[in-house]
C-alpha cells in the first residue's frame, strides 16, 4: 500500500543490489520510517527475532528470502548442508509461527529438487521466495475483494453513507506483504471510492493499531480515529460503528478465532448491539486439528514488562516510561478465542464462509476428511 | 486505608495548623506519595480543577474543607457574600461533580443558619466540612460491610481458596476520604483474613486502574495484579475471575450504571461467562430521574490528546510520550452505561440490591414517589 504516496509492499529486493533484502524496520513506527538492509542470514534472524517485522505473513516471506540469502552465501561443498542449519537458525527465532517453519521447508524442498548448478540453485530459491511473497499478497488482495462487498452492502443500505468499521490490533498491510488481512476489504472499499471510516482500537499493551494500523491507514489517506480498547462497546451501543473486522492467529475448524487479547469482548459488544463481526484470514491460519478454541488453543503469556512500560516519542526520542507501582506484579496474555457462536463469518482468499466446520469446509473441501 | 504501614484518608486538617488542609496529590501517583497543603479558596480551587484531588466523594469532602478554609479567610463586613462567591468559584471548577455543588450548598446553608459570632460560624464550618466527610467515609465502610458477604459467600463456596475479583478504574479509597465504594468489600474482607486477589484493569487513557488502585491495594497489602483492560474476558472465559465489583459515577434508579468507559464490556464477559457484576455506590450516586441509561445519560468526551499521549516514570522523572502518528486522529470518550440487565446487584450503604426500579426502591422507599 501506499507511504508518503509512494507504493511498497512490507520486504523486496534491494534497488540497486539484488543480493540485499530490504524491509521496513517496524519498531520504529509511527514515529520514524527507517528502512533496513537484510544481507546475511544472521541479519534476517535478528530482524524476525527483535521484530523488525512481525505478522505471520511477514514473517513467513521474510524466512523465504532469508533461504535465498542462505543460498547465496552457502559454500558449495556443503550448501545444502549451510542450507538446512541456516534454515534451524530461521526457525528458532519465532518457533511458535507457523508460516516460518513452512516457508522455510518449503525452501529446502524446493532448493533441493532443483537441477543444474548454483546458479540455479540460488534462481530458484529468489524464484520461491518471490512466490511466496506473491501469494501472500495475492491471498490478502483476494480477501480484500471478497470482503469488499460486505462493506459495499452496508454502504448502500445506508444511501451512500459512510460505513464505520472497527478494527483490533494490525491485521494490516504491514503484517503480511501487502493489503493485509482485516484492512484488505477497508483498502478495496477506499480505493473504490467507498466511504469509510476506522476506528482503531489501541491494543494494549503493545499497542499495535494505535503504532502500525493508524500508521498504515493514514498513509494510505483512509480516515481512522484512535481510539482506547474500551470505547469499542460504547460506539456499538450508539451505533457508530457498522461493522467489525478483525484478523486472526489461529482459526480452528470449527470456527473458534484465536486473535490479539481483546477480541472476544468486542465480539460480545457486536453481538450484544447486532453488529456484524468478520475475521478475515488466508487459509494458512485455520488449525485443522483442534475442535475447542478455548479449551485447546496455547495462550502465550508475554514478559509483564509489557504493561508495565510503554514506549512512544519524547522530545523526538522513542523513551520507555512505568506505568504500574513499582513493586505491583502485571499479567500478560496476548491472545484470547472469541467463540465461532460470536462470528458473523470468516473471510478468506475463496470467499466469506460461515464460522462453522460445515461451512469452512464447504470452501476447503479438500480439507474434510 | 494503609500507605506504608500508617492510616491516611484522603483528606484532613493539618496536624500543627487547623488553618491549613493536607490531600494527597493524586497527580503524582503511583511514581511518587506527595502531600499538599491548601491553605486558601484559591489553593483549593486549584487542587480540584487540576485533579490532584478527584472522584466524587474525595472531590465533596475537599469543597466542604473548601468552604472551611474561606470561612477563616472571609471578611468580617461582606461575610456570607464573601462565602457565597468562593462557593461560586469552587462550584466553576468541576461543573459536572453534582457532590461538588452539594457540599457547597450544605456549608452555606449550616454556616448561614449557624447563630452567634464569627467564631461560632467558623466553627460550624469546621463541624460541617468533618461531618461530609466523615459521612462519606461511612457510607464507604457500610458498603464495605454489606459487600463482604458476597466474597465470604464465595470463598466459602470455594473452600477457602482465594476469590479472585475484577475491578475497572479507580472506585478506591483515593476518591472518597476512606475505603473507597468498590475497594470497601476488598478491603473488609483481606482486613478479615478472606484470601482475595484483584485483577486490576489498567483503565485507558488515563490508567487509574494502573496508577491509582493498583498503588492503594499494594500499600495496603492487598495481593493484586495489573493487566491490560483487553484481558478480563479471557480470564473469565478460564474460571480465574470469580467475581467483578465496579464503581459507579452515575447509575439510573432502573439500575443502569454509568461508569468508566469499558465497564460494559466486562459486564458482557462476565455475563457471557456467569461470572457475578456487581456496582457498589453510595446513595448519593443514584440519579433519581433518568430512566434510560443509555440514551439519557450524557456522555463526557474529553481531550483526545488522553489518548494520543501517556506519562510515566522515566530515570525518576514523570514524563509524557506520544503513542500515535502525529496526524492520526483519537476519540475520548470517557464513560459508558452498563444496562441494568447485565448488573447482578448494586452495593449501597444500606444493603445490596437488584440493579431495577424495584430493587432500588426497596432500599429507598423515601424516594419513591
Amino acid at each position: 500500500m501506499n507511504v508518503d504516496g509512494k507504493h511498497f509492499r512490507t520486504i523486496w529486493l534491494k534497488d540497486d543490489d539484488p543480493r540485499v533484502v530490504q524491509v521496513i524496520d517496524q519498531r520504529h513506527l509511527p514515529h520514524k520510517f527507517v528502512l533496513e538492509d537484510l544481507a546475511t542470514v544472521d541479519d534476517v534472524a535478528r530482524g524476525i527475532k527483535d521484530m523488525h517485522v512481525r505478522g505471520a505473513g511477514l514473517i513467513g516471506a521474510t524466512a523465504g528470502y532469508g533461504m535465498y540469502i542462505a543460498a547465496l552465501h552457502a559454500p558449495s561443498e556443503f550448501f545444502m548442508e549451510t542450507l538446512a542449519s541456516d534454515g534451524e537458525k530461521l526457525k528458532e527465532t519465532r518457533p511458535t509461527a507457523v508460516n516460518l517453519a513452512w516457508a522455510v521447508e518449503r525452501q529446502l524442498e524446493a532448493i533441493g529438487a532443483a537441477e543444474g548448478g548454483f546458479e540455479t540453485r540460488i534462481q530458484t530459491a529468489l524464484e520461491t521466495a518471490r512466490a511466496i511473497a506473491d501469494e501472500d499478497a495475492d491471498f490478502c488482495k483476494r480477501i480484500g475483494e471478497h470482503g469488499v462487498a460486505i462493506i459495499e452492502e452496508i454502504n448502500k443500505r445506508k444511501n451512500g453513507e459512510t460505513v464505520n468499521i472497527l478494527t483490533h490490533c494490525n491485521a494490516g498491510w504491514l503484517a503480511f506483504v501487502d493489503y493485509g488481512s482485516a484492512t484488505a476489504p477497508m483498502y478495496a472499499a477506499f480505493d473504490r471510492g467507498i466511504k469509510i471510516h476506522v476506528w482503531v482500537d489501541e491494543t494494549r499493551p503493545r499497542n499495535q493499531g494505535a503504532r502500525l494500523t493508524a500508521w498504515e491507514l493514514g498513509q494510505h489517506g483512509v480516515p481512522h480515529t484512535v481510539i482506547a480498547d474500551n470505547v469499542g462497546g460504547h460506539l456499538m451501543q450508539h451505533g457508530l460503528v457498522d461493522l467489525v473486522i478483525v484478523g486472526s492467529d489461529r482459526t480452528t475448524y470449527t470456527g473458534d478465532v484465536g486473535n490479539k487479547i481483546g477480541t472476544y469482548l468486542k465480539a460480545l459488544a457486536a453481538r450484544d448491539n447486532e453488529v456484524p463481526f468478520y475475521a478475515a484470514l488466508p487459509s494458512s491460519t485455520f488449525d485443522w486439528v483442534m475442535r475447542d478454541g478455548v479449551k485447546e488453543v496455547p495462550i502465550e503469556q508475554r514478559d509483564d514488562e509489557e504493561v508495565r512500560y510503554i514506549q512512544g516519542l519524547h522530545d523526538g526520542e522513542i523513551k520507555r516510561v512505568l506505568l504500574t507501582p513499582q513493586k505491583s506484579p502485571a499479567a500478560n496474555h496476548a491472545f484470547d478465542i472469541t467463540p465461532a457462536r460470536l462470528v458473523t463469518g470468516l473471510i478468506t482468499e475463496r470467499g466469506i464462509c460461515e464460522a462453522s466446520a460445515q461451512g469452512i469446509f464447504s470452501l476447503y473441501p479438500e480439507k474434510r476428511n
